[in-house]
Order: C-alpha cells, then structure tokens, then sequence
C-alpha cells in the first residue's frame, strides 16, 4: 500500500559503525526485533527526542546519556512507555547487559523502543538475544537493523549518501521506522544516522536539531505523537578532514545538506508507508508573514479529517480547503488574498474560485498519487513546505485492528 | 447509525414566533430545503456565529443585523460560503425578498445558509420558493423547519422544554442540524432556539453566550469547523413576567438553565448523530489548574485519530490514552499523577496501568454505545466535559463520498 516506496536495498558501511540485530521473539513472532549498534572511540552522537509528557522510559535514559553514548540498543514490539519506574528499571537491566558484553560502561548506552505501549519489557529475552547480538556485530549489518525496528512498517527504510568535506569522501547512511501515530514533535518515531565525518559534540547537535527541523518535524500522518519519537545521529570521525566545530565552520552547510537530503528521504520514506496511505501529499504554504503562519496553515489542512477523506476519494474539494484554512490560527488571515494551486492549476483566487477553473482540471492532479497543494496567504514573504497523505477506509481497519 | 437519537417529535410552538418551510430545489430534489422564521415586535435576537476566517456570506450579513433582526431566512443545500462579492449580493437578494413579503425592512431579516461550499446561491429559486412559505406561516412550523435545514444529519433533531419565571410558564423549542464538520468554534453547525420568555438585548447575548459554552461549544466529531456555524436565540416577551435585565436578575439562572439545558440536548443530537458515530463519548478532565488546561486534554483525545479508531473496535487501549495526554500542551503536566478511567473503571493510576486493571473490564466498558472517560490530571480543581464519538469505516465512506 506504501506510495512509490521500495524496500531498503544497499545500505553502505560507514566506518567506525559496527551493528547486529537479533530475535528476541518480543511479539512470539521470529523475525529480527532487537538491534544493536557499536561506535568507535571518539565518536558524537547527538538527538531530538519526542516532547510528549509521557516520553518512554528508554527515551528519558538515552536523553541523559546523548553526551557519554558509545552505543544503542532497540527493540521493537514493545515501547516500554507509560510503565513507570519498573519500566526505568527495565531499560537499565538491558543498558547493563550491553555494556557488560561490549566491555563499555552503562552510560555508554542509550536505548531505545518501539511498540506497544503500557506492558513491561520481556527482559530476559531481550538479554539472551543481546549475546547473540554482540558476537555477530559488522560493518554491514544496516539493513537487518532497519527491519529489526519496523512495526506497522510495510517497508523497510534505508538509505545512504556521500558528500564531501575537504576532499575526503564522506558516507553517511540512515534507517528509519514508522508509519503511524506520526507527528514528530522535535524527532521522528525512529531514525538512526550515522556518518564518519569529524565534528564537535555541539555541531553534532546543531546538525542533528536544524535537520529535524527541515524533515522529521514536517511530516505527519494522524497528527499523533508517539511518547518514543527519537532520531538519532552519530558521527564517528574516522574521516581525515578539519574538524567542523560549529554552525560557523564553512563544512558546516556541506554536511547539514547532505543530512537534510537524507533526513527528508527517510522522512519522506515515512509517509509514504504512511498508515492506509494511498496518496503522498505536498503542502506547501507561502505568503505568511512567520513561519507559524505557514505551519499553522499547513497542518490544519494535512489533519483535517475533512480535506484528507477528499484527497482520499480525489475530490478537489475547494470547499474543505477553505474550510480548513479559515480555522487555522493565523491573525488577520484575510480570505480575499488566499489562492489555491493543486500542482500548477490554480483553484481559488482572492478567496474564491477562479475563474478558468474547472473541476475535471482539479481532479486531474488528484488522481495521481503523488501532487503538490499550494496555497498563498497573501500575507508575508514566509513559506513552509510538509509532506502527508490522505485518510482511507485501510488507516481505520488498521487502528481498529492492532494494538499500539 | 445515529447512537441512541430518534427524530423529533411533539414541538411546542412559541408565542410570538410563526415559521414556514418550502421546497426550492437547491439540490433538485423534492424535500424543503427552506424555512422561515417571523418574530413579533419586541422579540430579542442573539447569536454566536462561526470564528472562521471564511465566514460565509450570511453569516456575515446575519452578524451585524442581529439586533435589528425580526426574521431568519435558512436554507440547507448551499452555504454560500466562499463566494465572496458574487456571494455577499445573493445573501442581500434572498433578504431583500423576505423583507418584501413579511413588509419588514432588509436589516431585519438575518439569512443562514449550509450545505456546498464555493458555490453560487439559486437565488431565483429561493425567492420563489419564499413567496409560498411567507403565505404559510404558521405557530407549528417547528418540526418541518427542523427537517427542511438537514444535510447529512439522519435525524431530525429538536426539543422543547418548559421553565417558570414569576410564577409563568416560559416555554423553550430548539432545533438543530449538523453531522460532519463538527468543532463548533463559538456557535455550532446551525441551531434556532426561541422561547417567550421577556428579556433585554443584553440579557439575551449573555444567554446565548454563557450556554453555547457549555453546550454547542463542547462537541466534536471530527475537529472541522464549518465556515456557515451559528447559534441563534430569539425570547419574544410575549410571556408575562418581570423583564430580565442582565446576568445579575434572580430569574436570568433560572432561564440560563433551561436554556442549558435544551442546547446541550441539541448538541449531545449532533454528536449522536455524527458521521459514522457507532459510540457517543463523553470525555471528562479533572484535576487541571485552569479550564484550558482541560479543555486541551480533553480535545487531544477526542480528536486524536488513534483514540478514536481505537473506540470504534472497543479496544481500551491506554497506551493510546497517554500518547494522547502526551502531546496535549499542558505545561508542567506530570504523567506520575495522572488517573484515568473508563466509567467507573480504573485503568491507571500515577502513570501507569492501575493493579487491578484488566483488559476485560476496560474492554466491557466499550462495548456499551455510551460511555465516559475521566481523565485526573492531578494539578488543580478546574474541570471540563465535552462529548464525541469514534471514528469509524463509515465516516470514511460518508466524506469520500459528499461534497461539502
């Protein structure tokens, strides 16, 4: 069902990572649920992580532990959130027993989950597959990671590109999860990036953060959050080049390119195995005098139940859009100004139909299964660009079927 | 579909309000789509109308007659709502034509309109259709007016009820249409309620104010507001009791409470009758610091796709209670203190699952068409009730097919 989206494929190495998955049988299925990642010395590693007051327990210790972090450890089929503090203790036993047989300390470990979400962790059978885990660690080992962590996924999300800092080739590879309870607010359901560039634990957290800003956190599929969102980036530094020690430093923009390309496919790679998606969805909305004006907008529309059952049943429907644009929270919005583009045909002009416009025109573009929404505020100079899709009859028989 | 709600029945006329309804083939179908509404001299008008930025063109003319108003002009079918110049003539030309026939001038005559969105008004049609309704007038009109404002509600909703002011009978009669788009933002989908009861101009806003708050503008179906809502109350005076002068007369709570109580009867309709509604939900936070904070708890939840699905398949699902808590914006929430319950059922306590909590009883709870959820959030002493319903197939299948 996912919208023009493949499995992973090659996945390069990126040196200084080494990484395993494993069985731990979570979900009494027998597939990979556990993976686990090793950096070298030296390595920084850097996250947002979700801002939901109810954020997991594993997320709360991979927050302290971003600065001392030497590895990560992630399972899914369960998320270990919403279970207190025996829930805090359980993600310990298992931070333990990574650092026991990687020989680090437990700081050295954050973890992480993903899956249902109230019941304890099976942590004996997570510690057994660990063993496992640990003697199989290898360069190569991403794609098996990426499907260790899927859960509602119907595709598995990788990819890996190169850029280049002072002549040196850089490699950076990322996986993701997710494909419901999508809004990342700061970070995304899962991701994991790693890179062999050289930076400075600041600059990794500029990077990691101003990425996140322009992928993860422009992106949603039913506008609901997950208490375990986290994207995670390590830069191992075994690439020869000038250290880049900030957002001055003129690499800075190189690498965070090369992240934000990355960061978008892997987020983008979310929404088109988005729940029930049968469409993937550019909103784009200019002409705001802020950046809020142009988000506000922007989400009301992707998460308005109304506009999405319409893109769902390819019905340009100017009603819904203006509708939802005439409830976002934008002072002094002045509907005589708005216009409406689905992809380069205009709909709505000074706030009401255009004139040219005719709805075989509009629904041409919807009845493809990628198109971009435009709308001009009329207001400012402000633009903001998101990506979602529509609301099928498939996204409720899934909710109503598994358990998160 | 509709849960628990039966079409209106016995309507009791108003003294002072005579109303008509016709057939103008808005939607070229035989049923009235019109309804007309004569008050006698000295009748008090108020109203709460739709906060949209694309507040359609009756609303705005009907917000600025309201204290001149002697008559309401509603069709179904059409809301003339971003239709901008074109749009705003049309709403003058359906009232110019009342106003001919009832012998009143156009600034007492205050249009409504729901139905399609961005399209041009028949006015050709309405004012024919007009001249037969302005000949019917009649005290009984009620109930065809109730059904000839309908769009895709499947019940006729309306209700009468009686208070005592000095020792008269006042009576209260209210009807009601809305089933989609539903997040009344100030004022609901459309509602008309009228008594005979004798109060000021200031008195009667405050009326409709204070009980939209605690009725029409505490509902949601799917979080969309509609850019056609308005909540109109008329008192005619024609019931003989000392005049209610403002919200320091001793008889304005006693009216405050009927009318409460008739508006909140109307709103629980909508619910009932919301598209695809297979469950009527009310959702109850308490333990808040302030009304918002509860307000915005409580709309997480009832919008929250994930929630919603998961009350549709009757899954007690608290790991999407607390994803749904999560993300509210309550600052300093504290997941350790949060209770929440099904009916009387206690799912979790400081956090996390309650110990005597099983699946069974959450689960019995849901299975019921009717049931509340209670969320303590352990802060304060505000509270706030609002009510829902899931989000089912059928809602799906209702806006994949009409165009609104």
């Amino acid at each position: 069902m996912a919208v023009n989206l493949h499995d992973a494929a090659d996945l390069r190495a990126v040196p200084g990572v080494r990484i395993a998955s494993a069985p731990a049988g979570i979900k009494q299925n027998l597939r990979d649920d556990l993976a686990l990642f090793e950096f070298c010395p030296g390595t920084q590693i850097a996250g947002v992580y979700t801002q939901s007051h109810f954020a997991a327990a594993p997320v709360q210790l991979a927050r302290q532990r971003q600065s001392t972090s030497r590895s990560w450890v992630v399972n899914s089929g369960n998320a270990n959130a919403a279970t207190g503090a025996p829930g805090l203790e359980d993600a310990h036993a298992v931070c333990r027993q990574v650092a026991r047989l990687l020989d680090i300390s437990e700081v050295q470990v954050q973890p992480f989950s993903t899956g249902v979400i109230g019941e304890r962790l099976p942590v004996a059978q997570i510690n057994g597959a660990l063993e496992k885990a640990a003697a199989g660690l290898n360069e190569d080992g991403w794609l098996s990671a990426a499907r260790a962590i899927m859960t509602t996924d119907t595709v598995v999300k990788g990819y890996s590109l190169q850029c280049e800092l002072d002549g040196e080739t850089i490699t950076l590879t990322g996986i993701a999860k997710g494909s419901g309870m999508i809004k990342p607010d700061m970070a995304t359901m899962l991701a994991y990036v790693a890179c062999d560039a050289h930076v400075t634990y600041e600059a990794a957290q500029h990077l990691v953060s101003d990425a996140a800003m322009q992928s993860f956190n422009r992106i949603t599929v039913d506008g609901d959050t997950s208490t375990n969102d986290c994207f995670m980036f390590a830069a191992t530094g075994c690439a020869d080049h000038q250290v880049i020690n900030g957002r001055e430093h003129p690499n800075y923009f190189v690498l965070l390119r090369a992240l934000i390309e990355l960061s978008r496919l892997l987020a983008q790679a979310i929404v088109r195995d988005g729940e029930g998606a049968t469409k993937f969805v550019t909103i784009c909305v200019r002409g705001g005098r802020s950046s809020d004006d142009c988000l506000s907008v922007a989400y009301t529309i992707a998460e308005s139940p109304l506009v999405k059952t319409a893109l769902f049943a390819g019905d340009a429907n100017w009603g819904r859009f203006c509708m939802a644009i005439g409830r976002a929270p934008v002072p002094g919005l002045n509907p005589d100004k708005v216009q409406l583009f689905l992809d380069d045909v205009q709909v709505a002009e000074g706030g009401l139909m255009a004139s040219d416009y005719t709805d075989a025109r509009g629904s041409a573009v919807l009845a493809q299964d990628e198109f971009v929404i435009t709308i001009d505020l009329g207001l400012g100079v402000s633009s903001e660009t998101l990506w979602t899709t529509d609301l099928s009859y498939e996204y409720v028989r899934i909710n109503a079927e598994y358990r998160s």
